[in-house]
């Protein structure tokens, strides 16, 4: 049984070896076609696979069983025209939990403590004095620290759940929302029902929402009047999930203290975009998550769980 | 018994009073001169006084007995010609830690995530998509995340201390180095004279070191070439123990990966310095402190042991 790993990250073959009918081939994930020898696959782990690989992948390997992505949203394999009928799809959730929280509390702090503009009066030769030196503390109506910061996180999964601890440890006082309440991560996770009372109360709202149908435009034009003028929004979910014409709208009236975006609901964000110099928005690239933690792990408990005949884990 | 406390930041008299011969005065620490009724104060608390109240202070209340600072280094005290035999002089030390380790770990977070890089791009209407989308991960030569990162601080007091479980927490391996070994915070503190050995197996070294003679220049341009060159130096301590000359040419000539520094050799950094341009240098305006947490604590323990004769915290 052959499976076949990209060559788009680095991946020790040495950490998913072991199984005896199994043989591991690296493929170029870049490349238009697949290698002949390959095609009689059984399992494909795909990561930043090229649009025509996946393509090729699709029409050419009739005895594949298995797709393990390394995404979290594997929107590109779904993409592709494999038969899922005959084919398992199971994502790569989870191997971003901490890269991608890692990369919000920057986002968070890089607004509260003004990194941004900071560098925009470095740029211009000029010290940013104002930002310096003794500051106002305690300050209400302001979002200049996480300490004592109210931090609302919508869309309570694993990221939440990785992230929330690092918040709260930097003395920030959390809540969620989800589709459902509960207690997780420690912090007390309300419905989505309860947005109205909660965005008034909210120095920092986080967003972490995956991108479908269910919650385009979850933070529209009314939901962001809800929040004080001084709160930040900071999206790592999905882009579709903001309306940005509304958000723009809300930064330069200043009707929000500001947003720090790593998604869009155009990729790359076209040039030309009113978003790119729309006051306080911080802009980053899609770039909090991308490297996959603990892929080896992944493979190998599916893998298992694959020759076994047991269900996979992270199946869509 | 008289103590006067400053208008420049917002404490709670509320929570310094109950002291039966105690009477509490609130002033203005940016006025030239003192109200001629406070002029028999015994205790003097001072934050962010003009050099011209300081200076009032040290010729105008001769029943003054104790000032207590609300910074952590009161060079402004010192220099302002109080009567230090007759005058105690306790600081703040303590009150800034959690201020200054938040805004470090959002300095170190800004250059592995390059927000600061990112910022120009988006200043400039362009894309940074050679900083988003799928990355390399686990790249040895590269500080591009805390996690797995070999951080070494510099200077291993409060600050550090409350800086390294946030560091911990996010994967980091910490090490530190002091003017004496052991282990502090949970992490291996190595003597100063092992820096030739741990410098080269460094990807971020935060340094936190005081302002004095003994500190002066103590990062060199020899020390800075014991640094890989994706190396970052961040500074929160004192401008003066990094020789700016030296980092400037590490910085051109790429020997190192950045430095993101919240203290200069001279504040505000001259119009014009050089430093503003510098290859992948971060500028923060001394910015990492500033508001002084939890003075009132201080404030009532010192209160106590000084009516009660005790030793106060934190004398000079």
């Amino acid at each position: 049984m052959k499976l076949l790993y990209p060559n788009t990250l680095k991946l020790d073959p040495a950490a998913i070896s072991g199984f005896p009918t199994l043989t591991l081939h690296s493929y170029d994930a870049k490349a238009p076609t697949l290698p002949s020898d390959l095609l009689d696959a059984e399992i494909l782990v795909t990561w930043a696979n090229a649009p025509a690989n996946l393509a090729f992948a699709a029409k050419n390997l009739p005895q594949l069983r298995w797709i393990q992505s390394l995404a979290a949203g594997p929107n590109d394999v779904l993409a592709a025209g494999f038969d899922t009928a005959r084919v398992k799809v199971t994502t790569g959730s989870g191997l971003h939990d901490r890269t991608v929280a890692e990369h919000t509390l920057g986002l968070l702090l890089n607004a509260a403590r003004r990194f941004y503009e900071m560098r925009d009066y470095q740029m211009r030769g000029q010290w940013p004095g104002h930002l310096g030196g003794p500051q106002p503390d305690r300050e209400p109506g302001t979002f200049r620290t996480l300490r004592d910061a109210r931090v609302l996180v919508w869309g309570f999964g694993n990221i939440a759940k990785c992230l929330v601890p690092h918040l709260v440890g930097l003395g920030a006082r959390v809540k969620g929302v989800a589709r459902s309440a509960g207690v997780r991560a420690g912090v007390e996770v309300y419905a989505e029902d309860r947005l109205a009372e909660l965005l008034p109360e909210t120095d920092a709202l986080v967003m972490i929402l995956p991108g479908d149908a269910s919650t385009r435009h979850a933070l529209n034009k009314e939901r962001l009047a809800l929040l004080p003028k001084h709160a930040w929004v900071v999206n790592v979910g999905r882009g579709s999930s903001v309306d940005e014409d509304a958000l723009f709208e809300a930064l330069e009236a200043g009707e929000i203290g500001g947003a720090a975006l790593d998604v869009f609901a155009q990729e790359p964000l076209p040039e030309g975009n009113k978003l790119y110099k729309a006051k306080n928005l911080v802009l980053s690239p899609h770039a909090a998550g991308g490297r996959p933690q603990g892929a080896e792990e992944l493979i190998v408990e599916n893998l298992r769980k694959f020759l076994a005949g047991q269900d996979l884990r992270n199946v869509i």
